[in-house]
């Protein structure tokens, strides 16, 4: 039929597969096979690669016809490693059936274990083992697993009854230990479990209407196409969904010979980690338990005992460690660690089991670590010659470094803490803080020093000066790029938005039918989007050297720049601090929200609503410019030097409007006409999609008397800076452009202020004259536009927005459900869309440069803090990419990956 | 300093230019040369370049170094040509300046008489002539020309008191006529003149503080620098807008030596037709007037005479023609005639001056005509060989098709009326019908079969069954692509939207300070956006053989397909008599507006309303099928055998929310929730910007059930044809898609729905899948998406939407700056933007032709009915372009003109 060979064996010190097969092996079996290869004890298996699992479903989940010849061929290799035949019925040898995709999904996929235990080899086994507890209670194991698993799940065995036959047999058990009395598991001697064993047997036969299958051929297959079913169960899918690993990777299958933990207190099972992957420090890290299989040191029913003295801990310091009790085992596992990590390079997570005191390799990985251990080991191992600069760099992602620039939840006393609902994740870090559910209960806390966590349905600029004031952000609406998503993650704060399950009250607020108060104390993890109705305690990962060696190295390796967005002299020093080298988003009309914005912004809406009169407008502008230059000139002091992109206002001017009855009022006072009147005008300039309607460079053209004070006050702020010995780098830009013409009616009015304030303040302004490209026409017409631009800055959110056709106040629920039915792999708000964005970006780009060769090209949308998103920009050449400050060093280190990984490829 | 050769002289039988040279020397310039050229007596004179005009602008409105030195060359020959010689004292030659751009703009530019005439040159003209009167009245006219035309507006001297110095000047020559008891010009002596000229050059130096100049070459400097600064005069400028001529296509000046028809009885001046412009017929058509000069026929204060018997009529039949008063010339100018049509191939309007009984053929070019005349003329130029069947069709512009569909105001009769408002021609034709403020009133008063103007703020779909009853629709607000603009045009139903003056009151409306009630008779015409308060007649250019004759060539060149967008049988059958081939757009949404809509819209609320009932809201839409059912086999039972698009639902769902409170009450009650509930529901499902929110297949896919219940539908209504022996050609189309997954998605539903039907009904239905391609993305992906759609439709309107960020329910505004500035050529929703959408449509189509090499493709935005548009599609190959009904000839003619051109480009 076909000539793809599906399945790879491995074992006594040789093997089909290798490490670097991890695609077709998954990383299980890959590294079982690269274990073999480097004589570690592994036992015996064979591994069915991802490829027929994704021809089982193309195969409407039948496995390939010549799937099982090959298993059995295998099998036979097994045997004589393991020096026992499967189903045998003096010798058996028993197997298990585990999944291992490409990348881990813990838990995620189903097991079964002691396959290949029926009539035929029962007696067998208990001859060889002299233990029939241990084989009738391995069989009861395997008659449970394999009922549910197996006939339930993977075959679609409806049980009569409704109630799942895992449940039925769990009741059965439990009803037995009640009648006899037992109070534990280990109270039921063989007798009972091979009794046990027979009425599970008939109860499976009475509820799903089929025989549990006495006969080990039969088994395996059903164990294969099992783990293979399990790929697309619900929890499977929707793991995937989360950590955004594609459906059509598909699982491989590891059918491995049984080795048994717990046959008796010369037996043990463990897991361990090469490295301290909490601190990085480099000692053998590492839990066991005597007489117990895998599961149950996972599971945490009993406390493990510590690894070695380094291991030691409040919890386990009494236990006695691997170190003192086998020793021998204990040297034997220590050599094991050095062998893989020569051999791997990196920090490695192992499993072990010792059975009857011969030790034998289950699994190694690379281990998971926090970011702190990241940058230690990746340092440390640069000291050990492990691994060079590069490396070390490529070794932290922008996730592991974020833990630097926030307080966090301390992660193991969160473990304690009961999440009381999820949301998405919107800005990072971790905070404590009593509930308040308005501005002026956050600004009031504020005051006396009480972290406080604001809780809104969403947010809006009314909002910010409570945002400010709150430790942390809760809203019940609104997605990655919501107002308060934005915000937050400019200002580094902790957020988390999209919190379904919050119902917002007057006083209170209600999860999952309980209620809180204001005052009550909360917990929010804004890395994972977790909420605590309890106080967790947390941590700082502070400015340490570690850091900083780090970002050393980072910097040897960058190339494109990294610059800010930031528009007041606070946010410009904090990128500063972290490392950026220009700003490249200042939005004038941000200085009209938040703090001391109440004047600016009472004269722009008396400006907006002054409607036709243009000498009232004009008679307000004059009346705004020094609040704009005083602004401008101010954040242009803190990056002395350095480049600072202004863009002229941008947002629709409803987003001005009053929206309280109090302002509404004073607006009217103040502009002599009623109330009524107020309301009206500010309807007339309400739209329907402002989002495409009356803003950006529109503004300009319609009124262009907003833009002649803007370009005043910018060249007067920088005028002043000159003459008072500073050295600003002005550079203007024009945001929502979709023709050259528009940059050339705006150009003209530049022209002449700048000649203009020139005059007046006697001293040469240099600055340069650029423009967003953040319209898809724009990036079409690139060239004519650069015709006229000195730079271009992607605005690639709303480039998003209308590429996409998605407004990002409207499609939260469109993108989740997209994600969820992998439609869409990843929100393209946060992560840039290259096959669509990204083509329009890639064009203007060519263009842009065909007209001009040298012509700078950055971005200044979110995706400039996004690493995959930095990576790409990268890719297309351009100069920088501009990012909250908080994302600044995360930016730097993509930069710097991306940098590597070109050279690499070349 | 340049090689540019910027004049060309003509006269005495020969000339430098010809008539193909219009680019360079303008259509007057080029035409006058190929007059020479064909030995008819022109005045001699010269043409200087648009270049020259272009060149002028570039050098800050300075004529180039060498221009004067070539027109002083050319001088000679026209001296030469004329025998006489400007300047001179003895026999002084007069010249006129006049503009000449590439395309006829009447009357926008400047013109300078008389030039030449100074102290130097009047006795010798007098001796000459020997008529005082006549040379004193040429020397006062070109003094008030001179200073008006040349030293206030072109050289820019401002006058002292504020009030133009032509005004000044008119004012003297009336108080001057007062005091001498004169009742009009012909009164004033020689003397009077020449006292007058003398009065009028001391104002002149006191106004604007300079001389008129009394020297013939400054004279003709300054003329030539005048015409040239006219073309840039405010009328020229928002002209050129109007008709959408580029500015840099500048101005040709024609500098003429002058003839006189208004030297006595045996001189005149006329204008005439080679064939009757406003029917077509093939007669001479013209007027004259005897001792006059050329402006006193246009203005209209004597009533001119008839060229001859064709052209009498009731009032000038009286009145001799110039056949029956100077036969000789008339034989001359019907000889010309001939000359002229046999040159040009083509009906011409002529200018003629007959100077002591010598003719002077003073311009020539093709004459405007209307429809009729076109299609008349060009029918019958084929019948006498002139013309072959491609230039027939080359020959009428949609423009001139569309006076064959609509009922008009007449011409003639409309010019007596005034105009008392402006707004867009949305809707063509025109109408005549008593006000109505309200759809009740619009229906009631159809139900008398009273003709009535529906006049609106702006509409919505609610106003539906009013807009149908009226007979014509006038809206104060909207653009051309509006809801009012959309409906009127789908239905050619005469419309003007955007009317700024109109502002509505209760039962009232005002215009111009001045109110009008419901029941006052109104005129509209639609095709040019005028409004009147008066009654003007209305005439009907039928079905006529004409048309048929003419759309029947139409037919033997159009290789693209046409087909409609329609949504109801009727307008199906309209489509169909104008020669659609099948539907390329059926709204399924449209059923749930206009007539019979209340059921399904009211079931369709409750569905939505019903929110998260899943139960509930599949009950509705069972209840919803039929009637979606129905209306789609009505339709396709009209178009039987011709292919039917069906979209699925579009629009975001809050458009079918109730609005006025008594729905509301009405599905609080059906749905048993309160008032308050359904307002809330409603609220919820509101959008920032619902254009690029929930919309299209993104319901399809959050909703599913409301995309079975159409495929059901569909699916059904087909099945039930097809078992009563029709041939119904079912296609089914997918908006808004932005990736292919989602085109799967849904098609993985239909699949099902599909299987089910034809299992119910035991038939085979044959049907096509395809998707709009109308967001910016799709483009980028076409290549993908064509993977799995059978068809294209591009949705230009929304991909325009998004490719420039313009809502069209807002930027009308922008738009109209954007145009007056010249920052848009046209309006983007009107004519596709080539540059910028037209680049993403290509790319659409080339990519999905590149994975489908049979991909079929079409338009079915309002595009579809733009002749310029319609041509660009043709170019990027599409196979069929959809419009509405009252579009369909236009896009056939445009089709069949794309298909020539091209040809003739090969």
């Amino acid at each position: 039929m076909n000539n793809k060979k599906y399945v790879y064996a491995f074992g006594g010190k040789t093997a089909e597969g290798k490490a670097d097969m991890k695609n077709l092996l998954g990383g299980k079996g890959a590294n079982l096979a690269e274990m073999c290869l480097l004589g570690l004890p592994v036992p015996a298996g064979l591994t069915i690669t991802t490829e027929c699992c994704t021809d089982y479903y193309d195969n409407q989940c039948k496995l390939p016809s010549s799937l099982m010849d090959e298993v059995w061929a295998a099998m036979k290799k097994v045997e004589t490693a393991m020096g026992m035949k499967y189903g045998d019925s003096k010798n058996p040898l028993l197997m298990s059936c585990r999944s291992g995709a490409r990348s881990s999904m813990p838990g995620m996929m189903d097991t079964v274990l002691n396959i290949g235990l029926c009539s035929e080899t029962i007696d067998g086994l208990i001859k060889k083992t002299n233990n029939p507890r241990f084989v009738y209670d391995s069989y009861r194991r395997l008659i449970m697993m394999y009922a549910d698993v197996v006939m339930e799940k993977s075959e679609g065995i409806e049980p009569k009854d409704g109630k799942g036959i895992r449940k039925v047999l769990d009741d059965m058990l439990d009803e037995y230990k009640k009648q006899k009395g037992y109070k534990s598991d280990t109270d039921l001697s063989a007798d009972d479990l091979k009794l046990l064993s027979e009425q599970f047997k008939k109860t499976i036969k009475k509820v799903l209407g089929s025989e549990f299958p006495d006969n080990a051929v039969q088994q395996l297959e059903g164990g294969i196409k099992a783990v293979f079913k399990s790929w697309n169960g619900k929890k499977a899918i929707s793991y995937r969904r989360i950590e955004g690993i594609p459906d059509d990777w598909g699982t491989a299958v590891n059918v491995q010979a049984m080795v048994f933990g717990n046959m008796g207190d010369d037996s043990a099972t463990g897991v361990a980690f090469t490295r301290n992957p909490a601190t990085g420090e480099n000692v053998f890290y590492g839990e066991w338990l005597v007489n117990a299989q895998g599961e149950d040191v996972v599971a945490g029913i009993r406390t493990p005992n510590p690894l070695n003295d380094d291991t030691k801990n409040e919890q386990n310091k009494n236990l006695p460690s691997l170190a003192e009790i086998m020793p021998k085992i204990y040297k034997e596992l220590c050599d094991i660690r050095n062998t893989l990590e020569k051999n791997y390079k990196d920090m490695l997570d192992i499993e072990f089991t010792i059975q009857e005191k011969k030790l034998y390799m289950l699994q190694c990985r690379v281990g998971k670590r926090t970011g702190v251990a990241a940058v230690t080991m990746a340092l440390d191992m640069l000291k050990e010659k492990m691994i060079d600069e590069k490396e070390v760099i490529m070794r932290v992602s922008g996730e592991q470094l974020e833990e630097f620039l926030h307080p966090i939840l301390d992660a193991a006393n969160e473990k304690s803490h009961k999440v009381i609902a999820k949301g998405l994740p919107a800005g990072p870090g971790g905070t404590v803080g009593v509930l308040t559910l308005s501005n002026e209960g956050a600004m009031e806390l504020a005051k006396k020093n009480i972290d406080c966590i604001l809780v809104r349905e969403e947010t809006n600029p009314e909002d910010v000066e409570g945002m400010r004031a709150a430790s942390g952000i809760l809203t019940a609406r609104g997605g990655m790029t919501s107002h308060a998503a934005l915000v937050a993650r400019g200002w580094g704060k902790c957020c988390i938005v999209g919190c379904d399950a919050l119902h917002i009250g007057d006083k209170t607020i209600t999860i999952d039918g309980k209620t809180y108060n204001e005052g009550d104390t909360f917990s929010l993890n804004g890395t994972k989007g977790l909420v605590y109705a309890t106080a967790v305690k947390t941590m700082k990962a502070s400015e340490s050297t570690l850091y900083n060696d780090f970002m050393r190295l980072v910097e040897k390796y960058r190339t494109m720049g990294v610059r800010t967005n930031a528009d007041t002299p606070a946010d410009a020093q904090q990128a500063l601090d972290f490392g950026a080298e220009g700003i490249g988003l200042f939005r004038i009309e941000h200085m009209f929200y938040g703090e001391n914005s109440e004047e600016p912004l009472r004269i722009l809406r008396n400006m907006i609503l002054s409607k036709d009169n243009v000498e009232a407008r004009r008679r307000y502008l004059d009346a705004l410019k020094p609040h704009i230059m005083n602004s401008v000139r101010a954040t242009m002091e803190v990056m002395d030097g350095r480049p600072v992109t202004f863009r002229l206002i941008d947002p629709p001017l409803h987003e001005f409007m009053p929206k309280k009855e109090e302002d509404i009022q004073a607006a009217a006072v103040q502009l002599g006409i009623t109330v009524e009147d107020v309301k009206k005008r500010a309807d007339e300039i309400e739209e329907v999609n402002p989002m495409m309607g009356l803003r950006g460079v529109r503004l300009g053209i319609l009124y262009p008397e907003i833009t002649e004070i803007q370009y005043e006050a910018l060249f007067e702020a920088t005028a002043r800076l000159i003459n008072s010995g500073k050295k600003p780098h002005l550079e203007i830009m024009i945001p929502l452009t979709i023709t050259v013409k528009e940059l050339k009616h705006q150009k003209a009015i530049c022209d002449i202020i700048h000649a203009q304030v020139e005059k007046e303040f006697n001293v040469k302004i240099p600055y340069t004259y650029g423009t967003m490209i953040e319209v898809p026409r724009a990036t079409i017409v690139a060239d004519e536009i650069a015709s006229v631009a000195d730079f271009f800055s992607f605005g690639t959110n709303d480039l998003t927005q209308m590429t996409f056709g998605f407004s990002r106040d409207d499609v939260n629920a469109i993108i989740n459900e997209y994600k969820s039915t992998n439609i869409l792999k990843h929100d393209p708000f946060q992560t840039i869309d290259v096959e669509g964005v990204g083509k329009l970006v890639e064009m203007g780009v060519i263009k842009g440069r065909k007209q001009k060769r040298k012509l700078k090209i950055g971005v200044c949308g979110e995706h400039g803090g996004d690493p995959e998103s930095v990576k790409f920009f990268y890719k297309t050449g351009m100069n920088y990419v501009s990012c909250s400050p908080f994302r600044v060093p995360i930016a730097r280190l993509a930069a710097a990956q991306a940098a590597i990984e070109s050279d690499r490829k070349e």
